[in-house]
């Protein structure tokens, strides 16, 4: 789907959003929100903006508001009004008081909004003059008159009411009451945004109120102990009994205990936190929701919802306070999750008219590629290579993994935690792989040459080419410098491993340019999301063909933008409107069944010419 | 609170109101439900309307939609447009379809359109080419691409789905999706109207889509185990550990079991029911929802809520089909509730010029008095005697319980099952004083004569007065024919309980004439509403002063009114919303508050002059 960009004026606010989105729903994810009165149907006319270039034919429900000339004039309704254009809109109508504006990541500014609020309100004791109810009661003084309480709120309020006097507080979402507490408590409002991956989970804490970020927590994903990855995890389900509920429950439980130790660490009560994001895989989504990921793994690969949910904490099983909400975001499809949307929405892709490329490497490779006129995305099936799996000595980047090789006089190399070394993990596997590429004991094809076929000029590590399981491997470490006493090797196999995974990413990368129609040289950034992007060396992401070579100058790294974007969502209502924009708009490219595909993964696996060497430092 | 009329052209459909309410919510609730784009907010200008007579001045919302000459002419915004005389209103708007008629008692019609409808969809399975996930797919196939999904739905819809081919039901409320169903289930969908009474509890079962009657389920109210009364029951809760779980608890049960028993008599399933209206009395209302109705006891008697409320039945604990609502009806105040409302929904006291008495009599006796213009309603505390306790000899209206008395001839009476009698209930103790009364046996001021007091043309039955207690007593059954060999007396002591009971009864009617500024002569008619009122001959109750002399041709038995008003609510989605303008517009009165409360009933303890007997047939 084709992105346009829509300026507001006199707001120079600016919109990226999908061909045939009204103005009204633009207006919304730019945050700039205005009353709708008839909700966006065309009926009652008020909402009347002008479009100051390439306003379109008007609709019928537009011919009977506007006159001939106010229409040739460009005036139209901005719900009736779609967008096929990049257009410049001037409002005449009163926008809401701006809210506060922060900057959450170096590059991502969000107007703090969050989608929960508190009203407390003082309403007098109850009289023979005066019966009303206790409900009734306190709405009126609250100036909530239209609103409707939940059952388990009328239960308390009577006790409450009489314990407080009426002095009480109502946590409200949109029109719809949440929850009902003592006294004055609006200064405590905190939220949690989680970014749910295969491997780990982070929770980011912060106060609803300020938008500071209060604390973070992270753990393993303890789904792993029933399969490393997404289809092994569904596998399991497919064959134990009650597997859904355990893959469910232990990440509850995951959750749970992030947000006990986030609240510890940071003084307040898990009672305090009245809302959690939820960024996370497709399947993670199902998963943490009790959704039976099972088709997933099964062409067509359907996910059983993609939109954006809000439920009840306490009926999920998160432990906060009781009117605590739960804000999955959307999905894009069965391989490309609400992470993948958070990247999006961390990054401002959607909002960019520069064509970026956005990587998340893991199992799965998710790769995003366009800008705010049309956005692409893919997954790549990487497998386990970058974590350090099926890898002679790989481990996951954890202490004692060698995260970085470098080919200098000696063989250099850092590892984690600075101790001895153990294993090796995906960052240093690349980088050495690049390094041997350069020094020309890869051939091309990843083939290890013996000593004797290496040139002279590159001599300098073929003592350490050695024989393992009847072919040639590099010697990285030798058994006298390691924590265990065992060498590092890096065997044939290894590179046979990782051609594999860097040739599905690079291969994603490809199918997208072709899809997009474009060269290489038009992708003016390449931003690395997620942890294995933090450690990954871009250069050596390149050098080995993963990420093309000729962008290695554009390339950079956003952290974890999916926790990011997570806080932009639970921060701002506009950021999780636009999510479930981005979820909708997004084109999602199926791999398998992109024709060239076999051809083009053919052609990724051999490793490209050197790239020009590093200057030194 | 003022009620007027409002009569809409060209429909010719009358509709009485509180003062003060807008025309939008008289259309509704007449059934004349049209759509208000701006949710009556006075910003679209499209509800407009002509008001015929008597058109105030307009607001500014609507001056800014409506020229001057049109104001003029009596145009007016439906939305805007407040009640404040008797209306005729021209709706030059179209209606949506006219729904079905259905006459649910001999004076009560309503229109078919319950709260819950199903939309049956066929979806295309997922392809390659069309990898939309489940419920995308499945709501754009039914045209309901707005609607949003709640998570227990997504957790079964992928196995649903994929077990149909995509063929499936859903259920909705509005907007909101309650379930999904395999295939096309349009042809289930029952309901049952539920009386909740403090001794009994009445269900009927209904079919949604023909609004036929399908069987009927009754059984005593179980919490009578924790107290006979209200208070009692209240009582209870504030003195037992977990009572308000208990009767909480025992209330569910009964209702689950009625729905399982009308469901087995009609043969269907109890997962067919999709909806149940309730009515009780506020303390029973409270009980059902768990709510501690501990302060219905306390002066101000305040209940926490008298707001509708729609709930999801399994949530509640109410074991019909998974998707199944539960809508309590609106109450008045802590001693007028829902069956009060629900008398007057079925009485269309609400909508009648005439102004009638409406009397639910029980341990509290709810009065309603008033025509479409006011409203007034309070509730007399009559305590047990009515219901046969604290009466010597007294039981309740069940098997063996003398129901009626004649003093003929001889002394002529009928038992309840027609065996030997055991007791007397309420209707037949007012039988029996009334005759004793005209008989002279008894004074105006309730004294029972000795023989030689009482003039010679009344000495038919001067043989039954006995002495008991120190005390003359009357003898109406022997022991030679009694169930029990006992012989039944009426004592001193039971003619001094009638009287505080048929006093509270007769002070509630004077304090609501009094307050109306009414004479006796003025009330067209007296409807008797419930169970007691069903077995209470009119003619005794008007002898003994329960209800006024002179209207006792007028007095009219209209069955289990509350019923009625359940049921039509459960049927029609008007009555449900009429009920909730009901319980607003209809004025509470507190006798305990009222200043002449104690001179008018110590004044309505003495009997009346006889009546003229009744002509023999």
């Amino acid at each position: 789907m084709k992105r346009f960009k829509v300026t507001f004026q006199p707001a120079n606010e600016k919109m990226y959003v999908p061909e045939g989105t009204t103005i009204k729903d633009a207006l919304t994810a730019a945050g700039l929100d205005f009353d709708f009165p008839c909700g966006g149907r065309g009926k009652c006319g008020k909402c009347r903006v002008r479009v100051l270039n390439g306003a379109g034919l008007p609709t019928s429900a537009e011919r009977k508001h506007l006159e001939e000339k106010e229409i040739e004039q460009g005036n139209r309704l901005a719900c009736m009004t779609k967008i096929h254009g990049d257009l410049t809109v001037q409002l005449p109508f009163k926008k809401r008081p701006e809210a506060k504006i922060l900057q959450i990541a170096p590059e991502k500014d969000v107007q703090l909004r969050p989608r929960i609020r508190k009203v407390y309100a003082e309403a007098e004791p109850p009289s023979l003059d005066d019966q009303r109810p206790d409900w009734e009661r306190l709405k009126a003084s609250a100036g909530l008159d239209g609103l409707r309480a939940p059952l388990p709120l009328l239960r308390k309020l009577p006790q409450l009411a009489r314990e407080t006097k009426y002095h009480l507080t109502l946590v409200l979402e949109k029109e719809e009451v949440l929850g009902l507490e003592k006294f004055d408590t609006r200064d405590k409002m905190l939220g949690m945004a989680f970014d749910i991956g295969t491997t780990t989970v982070v929770g980011y804490l912060m106060d609803l109120r300020t938008g500071k970020d209060l604390n973070v927590a992270s753990m393993l994903n303890p789904q792993a102990a029933y399969g490393a990855d997404v289809i092994s995890r569904i596998t399991f389900i497919s064959q134990e009994e009650a597997g859904l509920e355990k893959l469910h429950g232990s990440i509850l439980a995951a959750v749970n205990e992030l947000i006990g130790q986030a609240a510890e660490k940071a003084g307040v009560a898990r009672e305090d936190i009245y809302a959690l994001t939820v960024a996370g895989n497709t399947c993670m989504h199902h998963l943490f929701l009790g959704i039976n990921p099972r088709n997933l793994a099964l062409c067509p690969y359907t996910p059983a919802t993609k939109e954006p949910l809000a439920l009840n904490g306490r009926e999920l099983g998160i432990e906060i306070n009781e009117a605590g909400r739960i804000y999955t975001l959307p999905n894009i499809a069965g391989f490309v999750g609400a992470d993948t949307v958070a990247v999006i929405l961390a990054t401002d892709l959607d909002r960019s008219s520069d064509i970026k490329l956005a990587v998340d490497i893991g199992t799965n490779g998710e790769i995003v590629l366009g800008n705010s006129e049309r956005l692409l995305a893919c997954s790549a099936a990487a497998g386990p290579a970058f974590e350090g799996a099926q890898i002679y000595c790989g481990m996951r980047g954890a202490e004692g993994a060698i995260d970085h090789v470098r080919f200098g006089e000696e063989l250099e190399f850092s590892v984690i935690g600075e101790g001895k070394p153990k294993g090796i993990c995906g960052s240093g596997l690349i980088d050495a792989v690049a390094g041997l590429l350069e020094q020309g004991i890869i051939d091309k094809r990843g083939k290890i040459r013996s000593p004797h076929e290496i040139g002279s000029l590159k001599g300098k590590f073929e003592n350490n080419i050695v024989q393992h399981e009847g072919a040639n491997a590099f010697l990285l470490v030798d058994e006298s410098q390691t924590a265990h006493g065992r060498p590092i090797l890096i065997t044939q196999r290894d590179i046979r491993e990782l051609q594999l995974a860097k040739g599905a990413i690079a291969t994603g990368i490809q199918v997208l340019m072709e899809k997009q129609g474009i060269e290489t040289a038009e992708i003016t950034e390449v931003l690395l999301a997620g942890a294995f992007g933090n450690y990954l060396n871009p250069r050596s992401a390149c050098a080995i063909g993963l990420l093309p070579p000729a962008l290695v100058e554009k390339v950079k790294g956003v952290g974890n933008a999916a926790g990011t974007g997570a806080k932009a969502a639970l921060l701002s209502l506009g950021e999780y409107q636009r999510a479930a924009l981005i979820s909708e708009s997004v084109e999602y490219v199926e791999l398998s069944a992109y024709p060239a595909f076999n051809s083009l993964f053919a052609s990724s696996l051999t490793f490209p010419e050197p790239l020009i060497p590093e200057p030194s430092s």
